[in-house]
């Protein structure tokens, strides 16, 4: 058995006020078992598979659904064949602690395993395993940790089901109102959708965690953008988890005949839309910075060839780090909004539809990430996440981190989603570093 | 009982090589029944109303549907009251003939009432009603016409059904491919459906008439524009029914995360079809003339919000009387629409869905038209349809030409279509004079 400290030995000293030592000779540094995460993995994928399909053809595993069951079977057989007892709670969250001295609060980690309909077989999924690596890795090389160290399996991450993003790690942070556990989707209620996980609605308020529960959180993820794959940097270290503006926006105009209206005297709703979507892009691309702005959605009616369109619903994103950019860049929107409504005779209405402050990452845990990539002499980059996570919302309880891994491409939220298995490898047994380095601290 | 010629004394004599007379004293001017004929508009909005409805709330009478079948009853038993023998072609189309010479080709005239979705009361409705109303005001006078007078229901010309416009005239015209009465729509084989009309789809080519089958064809409608409504004039004479060429465009860019994807590396394809989508209105507004350009119909994939649009289809039509110039705006858009794909980093493959060339109205009809007016008192103004309209079928077969009486606001295709009781009877009542005007000649 090696003590913690041994291990820290590794981490680059000069960066640390502990006292490290060098590895001794005998005892191999602990690592995760690639070959065992990437058949997890691989096993994983089958939970959701289209029909016929292979590993490559993705996953449709939306929160709720058979799918999302059995690989939650799956992941509570593997748990169990590690010797860990795991713990269902009632939001339907999956945790198994490990070790530790009593009375230490935890250093929790995990991520997700359901997916976007068409989705791919690393977002969130790869961060969960690699959790259950980084215990049995622990366990295997009989290191005794200070804190118990914890996985999550957080149970509704994709703002698929019921239209909530990280609904269940919500929760866990406290966010829940009266009326939440009778939303319906797709014509089931939402306590009914949380029992199908063995959680407990009725008692759903026992899943709120105070502030104090957990040392830290850490989590690993893939990146979902081209940054790392572009500059063949195989570590992200996340400084912040962008915050969000989202808007339904409706334009109404006059739909008419699209053969006999000339067009001095139309109101099309289309044409007005479609600048819309032009302004929210040349807003967020005009200015310096790493903002962006989406229209993702929309629909059209009475959407006919032959009928100017009468009115258009769409989506429209902003996200950026700064709040204060975000602000910006939605009354740059609205001014333009009021010119494009003057000019095409429509009105256009835009209502928030979900809001999430950006949250930065705790500068402690960004240092504990550097140490453990760099004792494996892996290259590192400082960048935000664009994407939402379950880290922002646990970020309100405890100090929070997470680690990227490249995405090929940039590409995810599709079968195409990849990261390269020796990249699953590094981000795991950097996870794995960074929890150990953690443990050496009582506060990060 | 007064004869034909003595009609024809108020048209403007000046204009004619033929004899005219004064309107003798005892003979009243033949005259439609406004009254009956609103009755009958308004009863005939009752099949396919909404549930609760008024007039006001417009009607859905799609082609086919139970309200499309009783309202063809309807028509057919107003036709049987008026003492005529209606008969339905293998199409579908009712026929019914009144008086004329032996030997002599009919003048027909005559529109259709299948409406779009949540459509108006007047779109067809009104030049199919006073057809009726035309061989019900010459049985009245007991005018003896030259010609046998005929009027019709076209069975199906709106594009809602089998996505066909001018559906059951284009059959009459020739139109008729092999495989036709095989197409789906809704889950019903267009066979079926026009078995549902009492046609006869497995001898649907007795339905083609062959040209010299009617002397003239002359359909009143509403104009479905603001031309007449803003210029305060009763009676439109159509110069032609314009052109049109319609595409499918596919455009196809990559969906990627709406948060981790920068701005210039985006291949969206919601950005390049608002550009397109702006391209047809530039290129449809800055050159003079009447010609229409229209993006009515978008999808976009996967249409979330957060996720940047990988693929987006949108209609895309032009329309003028003009064939040359309708080349030259798709010329135009396509050339733009290169630049577009290059610099947003997607492709756009254009696919010509529908395409009819414009058709003049005769010359002479025109000017029937405009006697017809004059000897009212009415007030013409020449126009361009925008719309198709099954006139433009016939045009094939023999003389053909159109009236028509203002939109108000120029709406139509929506429950909001209104033409006025006083305009309804003025339209009529040219037809009637149109009809008269045509048979006194053999050719036109």
């Amino acid at each position: 058995m090696i003590s913690r400290r041994s291990f820290l030995s590794l981490a680059s000293a000069s960066a640390l006020a502990i006292p490290t030592r060098a590895w001794s000779r005998q005892s191999p540094r602990p690592a995760i078992n690639a070959a065992r995460l990437r058949n997890r993995l691989e096993r994983l994928s089958t939970h959701g598979r289209p029909a016929g399909g292979t590993f490559a053809d993705g996953v449709s595993r939306v929160a709720y659904s058979v799918a999302d069951l059995t690989a939650r079977a799956f992941m509570i057989d593997e748990i169990k064949s590690a010797d860990i007892v795991p713990r269902i709670d009632a939001a339907g969250n999956i945790f198994a602690r490990y070790g530790g001295q009593p009375n230490q609060p935890a250093i929790l980690f995990g991520s997700h395993i359901d997916s976007v309909p068409n989705g791919g077989n690393f977002d969130g999924d790869l961060g969960t395993f690699s959790a259950l690596e980084v215990i049995q890795a622990v366990q295997a090389a009989k290191i005794q940790t200070k804190h118990p160290i914890e996985m999550v399996l957080w149970a509704h991450e994709e703002s698929t089901a019921f239209g909530i993003m990280t609904a269940a790690s919500r929760i866990v942070a406290g966010d829940l109102q009266a009326g939440d556990m009778d939303r319906t989707w797709n014509g089931m209620k939402r306590s009914d959708a949380i029992k199908r996980l063995a959680g407990n609605p009725d008692q759903i308020e026992t899943a709120i965690r105070g502030k104090g529960t957990w040392h830290s959180y850490v989590e690993l993820h893939i990146e979902q953008g081209g940054t790392l794959d572009q500059a063949r940097v195989p570590i992200g270290i996340v400084e912040g988890i962008v915050g969000l503006h989202r808007y339904e926006v409706v334009i109404e105009g006059v739909a008419n005949h699209a053969g006999t209206t000339p067009m001095g005297e139309r109101k099309d709703a289309m044409v007005a839309a479609a600048q819309l979507t032009l302004a929210v892009r040349d807003i967020a691309a005009r200015r310096q910075g790493r903002q962006v702005g989406t229209v993702g959605q929309i629909a059209i009616e009475p959407n006919s060839p032959n009928v100017i369109p009468g009115k258009a619903t769409l989506s429209v994103e902003f996200r950026d780090l700064s709040e204060p950019v975000i602000r910006a860049l939605d009354d740059a929107l609205k001014t333009r909004a009021s010119e494009i409504a003057k000019e095409t005779g429509t009105t256009i209405a835009f209502t928030l539809s979900s809001a999430n402050v950006g949250v930065p990452t705790t500068s402690g845990i960004q240092a504990a990430i550097g140490r453990a990539a760099s004792a494996l002499s892996l290259q590192t980059r400082v960048l935000p996440s664009g994407a939402g996570h379950d880290a922002q919302q646990i970020a309100r309880l405890c100090p929070m981190g997470m680690i990227f891994v490249p995405s090929v491409g940039g590409v995810s939220h599709s079968p195409k989603e990849l990261t390269t298995w020796d990249d699953c490898e590094r981000g795991a047994n950097v996870l794995l570093g960074t929890v150990l380095d953690l443990d050496a601290r009582d506060s990060v």
